[in-house]
């Protein structure tokens, strides 16, 4: 018996069926004596669908009114799961994000939570209702609907459990939790029962697609116990929270990201400040970098390498192409047909084995490594696409199979 | 050069053509140096999805729920032509209901606007931007979405053009104004150039279907300029306004309503009360009586006669069935099987003669008359709905054809 708040994606509840499905698993947490609160997502393809309208009439349409049009599928989800409880005989109610109060920046299409107004929530809670909140979205200073950018009702639901001191935060999706690696393509990978959320957080950016990262950087920062589960079955799922240190193992898991392009700058003089000039450039038009590899110059020349994003590989080329005289490049080489596989674990960080023993994994399957990167709870290796589920089969299978 | 606003119905902004087909329209009467503020209602059949929708999931949902999930129909009308505007190159702007300041009282899916808190509009056209509007919505003091029922964003528009002090509101349909009769089984109906508020609210609460009675109620209350023309072509339209007396026609159009079904109690004692008893039964249930005919008594007893919209025929037989005993009938007889045709025009107030001359036309055509009620203004007649479009076409020629 306490606050729990849930959060269903958009395939959870892409029709009749399954918006009753998940009516009934809220009705059973609430009829269990819980207070619950929603966070919900669009229906299935319904973002999609209202994008490709837009493109139809305004391929460029300002963001402010592309908010405003898809501020409108979670406004139908809600309404939706609200008329399914409603049938079921609880006593519920649906908000809109400015309804939930829901404060955000200016920044359209990409907006910050900046509070939540609970007046109206804490009341309708002390009214014993379910409170079904459209996830996603929010209200900017001037009124205007604003939305929440990828992984938004994630983010929208902790926010909600961090507002009003909620006892858990489950994520409802299509998969039972947190894996060792990707079960698609992993036989052995394992269900983790836990996970601390700067592993969670790690694995996140690494391409795992389970969470979204703003979503556990915020559970992390209120202390937000959240739970991964499927909406599917009844299974445990996975627990991200503050995992006691005695408690963690080595390597928690393996992950692979495809969206990711090599670049590298050949030939640059050997000089200070070349890297700088490099990387402002890029940084300026908002351009994520992730692993930068600068090889020891060498008659009086060194090449820079680095990863972006695979959608951001054409204007970065760009950027370069235009600036190579001021960088003083002979050349510039890139390619998109690179995996970024990694391994996370906060016991790594005293570990000096955990790196040769991923190395040897990866020459034992003969993988070459492109690139390499390590922080304090993962290493980063760079491999040719073609390689990568091996890869990943390789190291889970040196580190994770029992 | 003024302030215009203007409605767009759902079947003029049905998909991207006739939304970028209206957004010239839009910027025709902008670049002729008039602010424009907007109505839309939801495109094409988007309302009826939406419904069928909800039905699958709960037949009975709570009209709250219903208002929620209707309101996203015109947020996405609005928010679609705002960027067929911003593709033309103009500045504009999309407001929801709440957003433009639509206070309603709390009565979901039928709801009254109770005043427009026009601050954000009045901003937004001090900027010189283009307003757009969601017709068909407000909010309530719980600040809950609220829906204003049918021809809603007619109302929404007048109610704009009021609050702002407009110059005219444009009511755009797909036809070309008000007719003297249906066009589309009178030959030789004509349009009208202009009408005052009192004739067409006879027109529209008899079936003529061009605007909604709220609507020009509203407008007459208010004395807004109203004006219904097509969104197809440039024609002129119908004017709708306080009409100069001595411009005022005989009969300004012949008008025709299907969803009409009549009741007859016979054999109630003749005593006095009984008709106080049936109908105070009957609007205890909120069903509307029209045409009410009492027969003279004869042998203590008397019949009464009534009309009641084809949907409420049911419920009103029901109600009369189960009272029967307390109402005194003998006899309970109903059909449905019948229309109203109507003549309207402020002139026939002191015109003794025009009674007579539709009676007379419907004699030449050989039909039968069923019930009479006449009006200061209009004169309807109930005859057999097989016989409705002749009865029409018989007294068009008779008044309209010059």
């Amino acid at each position: 018996m306490g606050l729990i708040v849930q959060k269903y994606g958009g395939s959870s509840v892409k029709d009749a069926e399954h918006v009753m499905n998940v009516a009934r698993r809220i009705v059973e947490t609430y009829d269990a004596g819980n207070d619950v609160v929603v966070a919900v997502s669009a229906q299935g393809d319904t973002t999609d669908d209202l994008i490709e309208k837009a493109k139809e009439i305004n391929p460029n349409a300002s963001k402010r009114e592309m908010d405003m049009l898809l501020a409108t599928g979670e406004q139908i989800s809600i309404s939706l799961l609200a008329m399914a409880i409603e049938k079921i005989g609880r006593p519920v109610i649906s908000l809109t994000g400015w309804q939930a109060g829901f404060k955000t920046d200016a920044v359209y299409s990409n907006a910050r939570i900046s509070r939540i107004d609970a007046e109206r929530l804490k009341n309708e809670l002390d009214k014993k209702k379910i409170v079904i909140v459209a996830g996603f979205q929010g209200l900017n200073k001037y009124d205007d609907i604003t939305t929440l950018g990828r992984g938004g009702s994630d983010t929208s639901a902790v926010a909600l459990a961090a507002t009003l001191g909620a006892d858990l935060c489950e994520i409802y999706t299509d998969v039972d939790g947190v894996y060792t690696a990707d079960p698609r393509f992993v036989k052995n990978a394992k269900k983790l029962d836990d996970i601390s959320y700067d592993e969670m957080l790690e694995l996140a950016s690494l391409g795992a697609n389970v969470l979204h990262n703003r979503s556990v950087e915020m559970a992390k920062k209120y202390h937000v116990n959240m739970c991964v589960r499927s909406s599917l079955n009844k299974n445990e799922g996975t627990f991200v929270k503050e995992v006691n240190k005695v408690e963690k193992m080595l390597v928690r898991g393996v992950a692979r990201d495809n969206d990711v392009a090599r670049i590298s700058i050949c030939g640059i003089e050997d000089a200070p400040g070349r890297a700088f000039t490099v990387f402002s450039l890029i940084s300026q038009k908002d351009i994520g970098v992730d692993v930068i590899l600068q090889s020891i110059g060498n008659n009086g020349t060194k090449d820079i390498s680095f990863t972006v994003k695979e959608s951001d590989l054409e204007k970065t080329i760009e950027i370069l192409e235009s600036n190579k005289e001021v960088i003083g490049a002979k050349e510039i080489k890139y390619t998109s047909d690179v995996s970024k596989v990694s391994i996370v674990g906060a016991g790594m960080v005293n570990n000096a084995g955990v790196a040769t023993k991923m190395f040897e994994a990866l020459y034992n399957a003969h993988i070459n490594i492109n690139m390499i990167s390590t922080s304090e709870i993962k290493i980063s290796v760079l491999v040719a696409q073609n390689d990568s589920e091996r890869a990943v089969n390789a190291i889970h299978d040196k580190f994770l199979l029992d």
